[in-house]
């Protein structure tokens, strides 16, 4: 595994090139590893189902085949990407959104797990084939995020059906015939408090609770969806999977007994808590400007990690070989818009061209976003694994880019 | 030219798909033939450069090259995309930011005008080539755009030689033998105030006229950059072009007076004045829910166009042939975060699915930063000009996405 007081990441950057996304795939089995041995301690119906647009490449998602746990996807070519990287249909969640007729026919498969995100996509789906079991995204009316963006159930939340027309959504499916039930939620991404989790799964097995009494039935799986926060600050603690697992299957199992239900299978889409801390993003720091502040360009950009410039996120970043004599400095790309800043004011070694930068924490939610604004092209991917290097994904080059324009 | 409230943008839709991204050349023609004739009233010595980081589409701009224009790029591939286009290296500008010494060897030529964002540069130039012509990018220490992350010249811009170190770069390109000298400034993107151009130029040549003065020598072009905005809102008025063109060469030849300098080459760079309002993104309603508030979810998502998410940018939209029954709704993409809301409370006709929705203004900006996040892959571009439509660039396929994946 990476220890960054320790490791050189030079010689990565001189072979491959920078701007460079490096993981470690030893890291990403820890993270798996430890929230799968809490929830295996309190709650062995635990299936974990990592979520594939986090960081999509395949083999990334081959560490989690190999681990033993399943994909959730939001799209088809995210269940293409995970059939590619060996994951069998019963492996593979959906958890989509305003899922149109195209998207169901693709992933239509009475062994994947598909929540709805509402009882239009069901009705859709119905006329495509009658699925085995049915399950809904639910809207508890409560959410939280790290961020407004990322909170994803409450009264502003696109997704999910709402909790009050829940009952409906499942009637009319079992009106139709079907008898195998999954219930979902996601209600915000980034939490770091066990006792959210706690709250919502509560909230979520209570719909539950009176929704299947009703009905008559009970649930095969309760999916509370992921949301598992990392730190992305020195001053944050890092969420404690033990507490959340301990927190998460007491709520579940005093719900069961309060609505009679049978302990279902409990479905979790983690997908930053495993692979967020496990990439770095390594660039090269062009030339250094001493402005009214001081600047330092370097080659990658927004194009190649927007979460800055979108969500104002802070990236902990060091300077490979370097440890003294800090100063402020901003550290920005070289995209023609000064949205393009890493960070103001980072405390860091006195810069230099040609200098190293390595950026945590951009495991979850950087390449995925990546774009080739002002004609800077996609990054690659390097994968380290048992102390080597591979190549994950190639970088992008012009021809690939030119290729999409007709002559 | 397509006229809003005639045109039927169905057939345009079931033949390309959606979402697609949908251009006008007469539309940009006209934008073009505004400013120009504007300027050529005023100035004559103006030269146009189109600002290809606002959209890329190689028959975007061959539009340019058959209006007499030329293009201002920001990177070693927009450079290769105004060769491909047609473009000779005279009519080519380069302004970039941090540039690269690969970047400076790719882009060398003693043709293309280069605005050096640095002493720096110069310096990595300098070891590449002995230029011809040198220019350098200017903070004139003030500076507006439409939003804090599109102001790009001000105390806590990362563009550009601060105002007061302007001398000292061109004296040290003097020293190293340089005789001919542009100069160039851009502080801020989208302003729709003629005043502010007036005001910037002015600054500009206050700056120019001492250090030339000093120099014993004058500039063979002045370059104030872009920044020419377009109303994105019904409330707000279009910038008037020839009150703008007026003041700024109002401006330009009182200080060349003041500071007895000849009168230069004028350049501009609009990018976003051309291409914006050119610019339609046609997409289709997936499905419309009555969750908390009302949702309707289309096919295109932030992945598409990321202006909503990034900047908090509205685009006004319609729906293709309905114009009654307007209430409020939410129009969402199906991208797994809430950020991917095009506008809260849109007041539009009662949608359904199948309606296609139609968002302006994204001619700019809008492809050029797309993304394939969530596994969406990017749209296609088509083209209308006389009355004919045709592809311009192809819709990227799963294809596209895996070939930079390695085996």
């Amino acid at each position: 595994m990476i220890d960054i007081n320790k490791y050189d990441f030079e010689p990565i950057a001189k072979k491959y090139g920078t701007p460079l996304y490096l993981y470690d795939a030893d890291r990403i089995r820890a993270n798996i590893k430890r929230i799968k041995d809490a929830f295996e301690k309190y709650y062995p119906k635990t299936e974990m189902h990592y979520s594939v647009k986090a960081n999509n490449n395949i083999h990334i998602l081959k560490i989690f085949k190999e681990a033993g746990l399943g994909t959730d996807c939001s799209s088809p070519l995210e269940v293409k990407l995970s059939r590619i990287a060996g994951f069998d249909e019963k492996d593979i969640l959906y958890t989509g959104n305003y899922e149109s007729s195209e998207d169901i026919k693709a992933i239509f498969n009475n062994d994947i797990c598909i929540n709805l995100d509402d009882i239009e996509s069901f009705r859709k789906m119905i006329k495509i084939g009658k699925p085995d079991r049915i399950s809904f995204r639910i809207n508890p009316g409560i959410g939280r995020g790290g961020h407004e963006g990322i909170t994803t159930a409450g009264a502003d939340a696109k997704f999910g059906v709402p909790y009050e027309k829940a009952y409906e959504a499942y009637k009319e499916a079992y009106d139709a015939g079907i008898r195998r039930f999954g219930i979902h939620m996601m209600t915000g991404s980034n939490n770091l408090e066990p006792y959210y989790f706690a709250e919502i799964t509560d909230k979520l097995m209570n719909i539950a609770g009176r929704l299947f009494n009703q009905l008559g039935c009970a649930p095969e799986y309760v999916d509370i969806g992921g949301g598992y926060g990392v730190p992305y600050e020195d001053d944050e603690d890092p969420l404690n999977v033990d507490v959340t697992a301990k927190l998460i299957s007491e709520a579940l199992q005093e719900k069961c007994v309060k609505y009679n239900l049978p302990e279902p299978v409990l479905k979790l889409e983690p997908g930053r808590y495993f692979v967020a801390d496990a990439g770095y993003l390594l660039t090269r720091v062009i030339s250094v400007k001493k402005s009214y502040k001081t600047f330092a360009g370097v080659d990658a950009g927004m194009n190649t990690l927007i979460r800055p410039a979108l969500y104002g996120a802070k990236h902990r970043s060091f300077v490979n070989g370097k440890e003294d004599n800090k100063e402020f400095v901003n550290v920005c790309g070289r995209i023609c818009e000064n949205s393009d800043i890493f960070g103001q004011n980072m405390f860091l070694p006195k810069l230099e061209a040609g200098d190293l930068i390595v950026m945590r924490d951009v495991g979850a939610y950087g390449y995925v976003m990546a774009s080739s604004y002002n004609g800077r092209l996609k990054p690659a991917e390097v994968l380290i694994d048992a102390n080597e290097s591979r190549l994950i994904r190639r970088r992008e080059t012009d021809e690939d880019f030119l290729t999409l324009l007709e002559e």
